[in-house]
């Protein structure tokens, strides 16, 4: 049996991702978000979202550049806090005693302490409403050896990445031994 | 140390759905689709990408209707079927044994077999290269009852859904009780 609900953005799993940026005065900041996904393989291209109200939508809006940020479910305090505070009244790296590493191509730092970062530059902004959808082009990828096989590729083991439930974080993992599944994207 | 590597869609958790179209025709089709996220929350709404080269982008572009309908992690057989095989030169549904359910809204049929299914309308179509993104309203949502808490809500629990990791299935899990984290988005 079925039940007709609400339409709501109810898809799962919804990515906790941590987005940085630096804004024309050099001030950095920190935004948690989950409405985000993959758009494109090549050009690598990702989307977020974000309310006109939040402080990095201007940021974003202006310098067209941020950093995707995967944090682990370690990370759950970081995510809380920079989901709920605001850059006008806080320096988030500087409370939650955040690492900054150099980015290569754009302005804004990496969280040290994520496993992986994502330099990307907006391509698109299209507005539909609550949110602004942000079309960005990944172009550059920063790994900690630890995330990475041998080959290069990322151990889905050693991620430990974050998703977002209806009112809960939720963890991600590998469940058991797996054939190699072909590639269908 | 972190390692500076080629730019690739490496964004985590990825999620896993099953779209559904109806060509004008009235055949139904399935495909796997990884590449997509929540845009926003008022008016709901989805990005889903697809290459220009699969069935249901042909679909897709002349409806600019479809259906994703959450998999759980019971169903990768009928997730690796659906991403590997083209709609071209099989009836996934009737291969697969899957049911279907009546729309409300849109033509394109409901598997009967997911937990969560969201009737979509296109509204914007962005090309992107590998890949054309598809943003689209929630117009109607279907959930089991067993997937639904008391209050409406979704239940994580019992939600079982599935990422795509670097080249597995990934589980998502509810890691232990957590106080209810406040609404950020």
């Amino acid at each position: 049996m079925k039940k007709k609900i609400v339409p709501r953005p109810w898809f799962f799993p919804r990515p906790v991702v941590l987005v940085t940026t630096r804004d024309d005065s050099g001030k950095d900041n920190i935004i948690t978000i989950s409405w985000a996904g993959v758009a494109s393989t090549t050009p690598p291209m990702v989307t977020v979202s974000l309310r006109k109200s939040r402080h990095s939508h201007g940021t974003i809006s202006a310098t067209h550049e941020f950093v995707v940020n995967l944090p682990t479910s370690k990370q759950i305090h970081v995510v809380e806090m920079c989901g709920t505070t605001s850059g006008r009244d806080s320096d988030k790296f500087a409370a939650l005693g955040l690492g900054k590493l150099p980015p290569a191509v754009v302005a804004a730092p990496l969280i040290a302490e994520c496993p992986i970062n994502l330099e990307c530059q907006v391509r698109h902004i299209l507005p539909l409403g609550s949110h602004d959808l942000f079309v960005a082009e990944i172009v550059k990828v920063h790994a900690q050896h630890g995330v990475l096989r041998e080959d290069g590729e990322i151990n889905d083991n050693a991620l430990d990445c974050l998703a977002w439930g209806s009112e809960e974080f939720l963890k991600v993992i590998r469940p058991r031994k797996q054939a190699r599944v072909p590639r269908f994207l």
